[in-house]
């Protein structure tokens, strides 16, 4: 499966204050077998992270600048199909069936700023519940669910440190 | 099912400035069904955040202060099993079947700095893929994956709001 993510409009929260969500989301879309995550702006702080990550945790997940309508219109020329998740959209038990039969994605994830647009150029709407929680927790079920799981065994490439699953305590494998 | 989250330990994160973790954490564990979220340390900001979201979207999900050791051992007496999330443990995919046996969870989601009886104590140790990520979506999976995915067809009592999935826009119900 070949998976971007991008923030569709200005990143925002609902409910509490800012607490820079884009870290997290980075990492989350890395984890869970994302290729890229494009943003608005880019952060120095998340590339620098992201970097850190990847030279420590292997794989050559990208970071990069774009504009989500740009990003959208290049989503329909490969043929990825656009989801954006938002608490007002569909529910994901009731499309996922559909969307397992696609091959690529571009997953947006955006706060209450999202324009409009967003929600008449998405292919889907889709809605992790319709109860105000988190876009990081709906991005994770979402990719989750579209890869049945898979994603939870990727292996990541040329790496400094792994971990070796344990039942108790913290096992890490050191390259030599 | 029943289900408790706690958080195990003093809360962190390894990657990144603290971006006040515990709303979303809480607002999680509410829409994807459990009953309470204990902290060891209760913020004025998330019981009130908490507190409007139940006013306005429906539910009872309680915030509650209690230190993980003493939850633990409650846990042991209910007969809940507890479940560590942890990068270092085994992977979730390898112990879901026979989570699934089981009836009622506490749930510890910690940060970098858990003590480390808390992975001496938690009946599993489970891992949602051995990179770092974030907690939230951590917890998202395991709570997604525990319950089949009914949690998402979750009915919250006593709203004012509720929204109406739409395919487009936003559409949300207004109780007289």
């Amino acid at each position: 499966m070949r998976l971007k993510s991008v923030q569709g409009g200005r990143v925002g929260h609902r409910y509490g204050r800012d607490y820079r969500p884009r870290t997290p989301r980075g990492l989350v879309s890395r984890a869970l077998g994302a290729e890229t995550i494009y943003l608005e702006e880019v952060e120095k702080e998340l590339e620098e992270t992201v970097g850190e990550v990847n030279r420590t945790w292997g794989g050559d997940f990208a970071v990069r600048e774009g504009k989500w309508k740009r990003l959208f219109q290049d989503a329909k020329v490969e043929g990825r199909t656009i989801v954006h998740l938002t608490m007002y959209g569909t529910p994901l038990q009731d499309e996922i069936a559909e969307l397992r039969k696609r091959e690529s994605f571009l997953l947006a994830v955006g706060g209450p700023k999202v324009p409009g647009e967003v929600y008449k150029l998405a292919d889907y709407n889709i809605a992790v519940t319709s109860q105000p929680h988190s876009e990081i927790a709906a991005l994770a079920i979402t990719v989750h669910d579209l890869q049945r799981g898979e994603e939870l065994k990727k292996v990541f490439g040329d790496y400094k440190l792994k971990i070796v699953p344990s039942a108790r305590g913290k096992q890490v494998e050191q390259k030599p």
